[in-house]
């Protein structure tokens, strides 16, 4: 359960609506941590309902208020209480990965559309992750301004240093996905021509086995 | 869903009673595609119903029988239609990066300590899929060889390259992962040595955040 920490960290740079809170999560957090809004929703008011964030009725416009939710001082404590777990990483659950140890029973070709897809996926996030990353490096997004603002002066770096380098991290990840994708594409071209077959065949449909050949 | 999927494509090797399936789930996909034993033999279950495997009963020692589970002609048509569905990559859900992105709310030391840690568990990870994978190109293991004798001859480098491919990749995955954590300790030296703050200090504390200094 790391929604929770992600929201609380968003909370520690300022005090936010929920609306902003899942506009701030979408453009950063997200990239490492998945979730939708209903879910945010969600986990906030158990956040509040634990005291580990508060609510603040400001006024919205004339005639409105609307909540703004900060961070209070268990809120706080939970954040360095997470932080300070050392856990084993999360297991492989990869859909494509398995799919592709399976890829004889299918055609050159949709081998091939498989490993496109994921080089286009992956050439878009690479794009995108090391985008954020030299943001982050000219210390340019609202967050990290707003979390630089009241922090004192010997932990800016620190405060940037760590982030740049999870971005990067990530960027070098879908690097490695990318490589993967091209290395496949070109595994299926040496197959194609070794094999002698046509590239929209099945290279070989599964059979139900059975040890004995048996009546059925 | 994809535990369905490695299920049927394990029974297309040979057929295998619930016990000697989910044995042979955790020597291979399990490391593509993590689930526990009663979460297997619940798809078991589930894969019988829709008449995608089929049980027949076979003696045990001399007295008892055990069920072996095999493919059935539904089970392939699924698993085809499985390989042939092309679909986004999951989304990013890393508590390990989410956590580096605020090593600033902790001390040099305790960012040191999940550096450390995840070096250590992707070293042993790298190693593990490395073997695993020259075994695969070797056609040293014992579902590659059961695969190999009733598949025909022309698909044979296929279905041995496929796998190769996979297990390669994820060691490539883990060796980025294992340069991600020297790097995050080459980092943390350096930001130590600029701060000038013991290491075992936490380089800045979570604060609760007002927009404004309020009563409470």
């Amino acid at each position: 359960m790391s929604l929770r920490h992600a929201l609380l960290a968003l909370l520690e740079a300022r005090p936010m609506t929920g609306y902003e809170l899942a506009k701030q999560f979408d453009v950063s957090a997200a990239y490492v941590w998945h979730a939708h809004h209903p879910q945010i929703y969600t986990e906030l008011r158990r956040l509040e309902s634990a005291g580990m964030v508060e609510a603040e009725e400001a006024p919205r416009g004339i005639a409105a208020t609307k909540r703004r939710y900060f961070l209070t001082d268990p809120g706080c404590a939970e954040l360095l209480r997470w932080l300070a777990e050392v856990s084993e990483p999360g297991r492989e659950r990869d859909a494509a990965y398995l799919k592709a140890t399976y890829f004889e029973f299918g055609s050159f070709d949709l081998a091939r559309e498989h490993f496109r897809g994921h080089l286009e996926h992956y050439r878009r996030v690479e794009a995108h992750w090391s985008a954020h990353a030299d943001q982050l490096e000219r210390r340019d997004t609202a967050l990290l301004r707003r979390r630089l603002a009241h922090a004192p002066q010997h932990a800016h770096d620190a405060i940037v240093a760590y982030k740049v380098h999870v971005y990067r991290g990530l960027t070098e990840r879908a690097r490695t996905e990318v490589r993967w994708a091209e290395q496949g594409l070109e595994l299926v071209d040496r197959l194609e021509r070794d094999a002698g077959i046509p590239g929209d065949t099945s290279v070989y449909r599964p059979t139900p086995p059975r040890d004995q050949p048996s009546a059925s």
